[in-house]
C-alpha cells in the first residue's frame, strides 16, 4: 500500500524546522510527501531577524484548489504544523474537512503549534479555529502549554490532567494525544508509577512524554502511557516538528485497529509509534547536542538576554550551532532500535482516584 | 569536511521537479541543503494548470539579505535551476557573485533552465543574464537546445559542437559542461567512436550524454567524454533537475584537481561524477517508467493533443502517473553501482579534424 503525506507547515531556507524538519524523515521512511509552505522564510524566528513572507490564505486556497482540480489531493495522511494566522488556518481547516469527508480513514496528525512555556507565538484568534479543527484529527501533539490553551484547564494536578484528557477525547473527539517534553514538576513525578519515575533527585534532569488513546470500553476513558527521557540543556528548534513527523511515520494502525481491545496495552499501535518517535528524536537531539558542544566558543555562548541585546550576533550564532543534525542522522531515522527503544509504559492506575 | 548546498530553484507541493527533485538526493548523500524557492506552485507546469505564485526579486533579496545578516550564507556549493524571470535571475546572479567572491573555491552548478526541443519557457530577457552568470559557474548542465541558445550556434555538425564548447569554455569561462538527453541524430552518431556508439539501427532508441572539461595544457581545448543510455518513451518531468543534483553530489574535485594532468582521462572527477549521475538518474527513471506502465489505463494515456484539448484531465492523469519514483529510489540514490555503472568514455579524436 502506497502512503502519501500532505504536510502543511512552515518553510525555512536554512535549517530544520517545520516542513524542513518533517519531510526528510518521512521520505527516508518511505512516504511521498506533498509540501505546502505556510511561510517562506530565510530561517526560524529564534534568530531574531528573518527575510521572506507568510503565505496568504488566498494563496493557500489557490494551491489547494489547483491540487483538487488536478486530482492531486490524494494523501493517505495529513500533517499540519505552524500556521501563523487565523485566516490561513481556516483555509487549512476547510482542506482537512474536505479530505476527511472524501477519505474517512485519513490519518490526520494535527500539531497545534501555538506557543510554549506560557508564551503564545500565534495570533490569539488562532485558538478557537484549532478547537473547531480538533474533531477532524486522528492524533494531536500539543506541548504542555498548548494542552492548557486548548482545554482552558491549568495543569497543576493529576486530576486536572485527567480532566484535560477527558475534554480532548470526549468534547473535542481526539482519538490520540501525545504530549512530549513535559517538565517533571514534583506533583507529576510523585504521581508516576515507579516503572516510569526517574531515580530520586534526578527529576529535574528528565522530561516526560505522555500518550493517551481513547478506547471503546467503558471502564476508563483512555489508555495512558508514559516515559521519561534525559533532558539536554539548551533550546533546540524544530524538535517538536521532527517528533510529530516521526510519530506520524511510525503510526501503523492497520494491523491492530480492530484488535485494540485484545492488544496488550504495552503494544498499542499509538504508544508504539510514539516510543519510536521519542527514541529517534532523542537520538537526533543527542547527536545535535554533542555536535554543538564541539563548536568554537562563539557559536555556543549561553543564553544571556543582556549580552544578546548588546550583541545580537551572539544569539544568531548560538541558534546556528543548534540546528538539528538531521541529514547526518539518516541511520537513526531509518534504524531499528530493538531493545534499546525508549518504550512508553502503561501508566497503570492513572484513572483511579 | 562538512558540505552544504544552497539550492535556488522552483518548489512544487505535489511531485518532483526543481528543489523537490534535488533536495532529497543531496540529503541522502550527506549534504545539508538550504532551499530557496523561486516559485511556490501546487504542481509543475506540464499539468496545464497550477496554483500558487512566483517569488519576486524583492522577496528573494529579502531572504538572501537576512541569510547574510545572520551569517547563514555559508554553502560550500551552490545549485541554481529554474528561475522564471530576468529580475529574479539578476537577484540570484548578485548572490552567486557575492558567494564566489567570499569563497573562491565554491562549487557552483548552474543549470540554465530555459527551454527544451526548440521552445523557450522563460522570458527572453533571461538569456543574456545567464550569459553574464556563466563565468561564475563551476559546472553547467544545459540541454542541447540551451547550448544553442547560450552560444548562438546551431548544433548541426561536430565542428559546430566544437565551436560551441570552445565558446562555453573560453569565452564564457565555464570549466565543466554536461549535456544530457541528446537525441542521436545520424551525424552525431556517425562521429562517435565505436566504443560509445550504440549498435547499428538502434540509434533512435538511445540518448547521448556528453561532458567537456577544460584542461590547462594547450594540446586541445577540453577533455570530452560521452556515453549512450537507452531512451525510455514518454515525457518525464524533473529528470534534468535530478540529474543536476546528482552531478553536484558526486563531484569530488578535492582529491584530484591538482592532478588533472596526470589523471587517466577515464577517471577525471567530472566525468566520473556525471557517470554516477547518469547511472542513477537512468535507474530512477526506469523504475518510474515501469511503475507508470502498471497504472490503470486512464493514468497512462498516450500524448494526443487533440484528445487532451477536449478532455484536459487526460493529460493531468498522465503527468501524475509519470512523477518520479524518487522516495522509492533511496537505495538507488545511495547505492554503489560498481561495475554496472554507465561509465562515460573518452571521446578520443573529438578535437582532431
Amino acid at each position: 500500500m502506497e502512503e502519501r503525506v500532505l504536510s502543511v507547515q512552515s518553510h525555512v531556507a536554512f535549517g530544520y524546522v517545520g516542513g524542513k524538519a518533517a519531510a526528510f524523515p518521512l521520505q527516508c521512511l518511505g512516504y511521498d510527501v506533498d509540501l505546502v509552505n505556510t511561510v517562506n522564510f530565510s530561517n526560524h524566528a529564534g534568530y531574531g531577524r528573518s527575510g521572506g513572507s507568510k503565505t496568504s490564505a488566498a494563496e493557500l486556497d489557490s494551491i489547494f484548489e489547483a491540487m483538487e482540480y488536478n486530482e492531486l489531493l490524494r494523501p493517505t495522511r495529513l500533517l499540519t504544523g505552524y500556521i501563523p494566522d487565523a485566516e490561513a488556518l481556516t483555509a487549512v481547516s476547510r482542506l482537512a474537512e474536505n479530505l476527511r469527508k472524501k477519505k474517512p480513514e485519513l490519518i490526520y496528525l494535527l500539531d497545534p503549534v501555538m506557543g510554549d512555556a506560557g508564551r503564545l507565538y500565534v495570533a490569539a484568534d488562532v485558538v478557537p479555529v484549532y478547537r473547531n479543527l480538533l474533531p477532524h484529527s486522528t492524533i494531536i501533539t500539543p506541548n504542555w502549554f498548548e494542552v492548557e490553551i486548548l482545554t482552558e484547564i491549568s495543569l497543576t494536578s493529576v486530576s486536572a490532567l485527567r480532566r484535560a484528557l477527558i475534554k480532548l477525547h470526549k468534547d473535542f473527539g481526539v482519538p490520540n494525544v501525545a504530549i512530549s517534553s513535559i517538565p517533571l514538576t514534583p506533583w507529576l513525578s510523585e504521581s508516576l508509577p515507579s516503572v516510569i519515575r526517574p531515580p530520586a533527585d534526578s527529576e529535574s534532569e528528565h522530561l516526560l512524554c505522555i500518550t493517551s488513546s481513547s478506547i471503546s470500553n467503558d471502564v476508563q476513558p483512555s489508555e495512558v502511557h508514559a516515559q521519561c527521557v534525559p533532558l539536554l540543556p539548551g533550546y533546540f528548534s524544530g524538535v517538536g516538528d521532527l517528533f510529530s513527523s516521526l510519530v506520524l511515520a511510525h503510526y501503523k494502525p492497520s494491523n491492530a485497529s480492530s484488535l485494540s481491545s485484545v492488544f496488550p496495552p504495552s503494544q498499542m499501535p499509538f504508544s508504539d509509534a510514539v516510543s519510536q518517535a521519542l527514541t529517534k528524536t532523542h537520538a537526533v537531539l543527542s547527536k545535535t547536542f554533542e555536535y554543538s558542544g564541539l563548536l568554537p566558543e562563539e557559536e555556543r555562548s549561553v543564553t544571556d538576554d543582556e549580552k544578546d541585546a548588546v550583541e545580537p550576533i551572539r544569539k544568531v550564532r548560538r541558534m546556528r550551532g543548534r540546528e538539528l543534525r538531521l541529514v547526518q542522522s539518516i541511520d537513526i531515522i531509518r534504524g531499528d532500535f530493538g531493545n534499546s527503544m525508549r518504550r512508553l509504559q502503561s501508566w497503570s492506575g492513572f484513572w483511579e482516584h
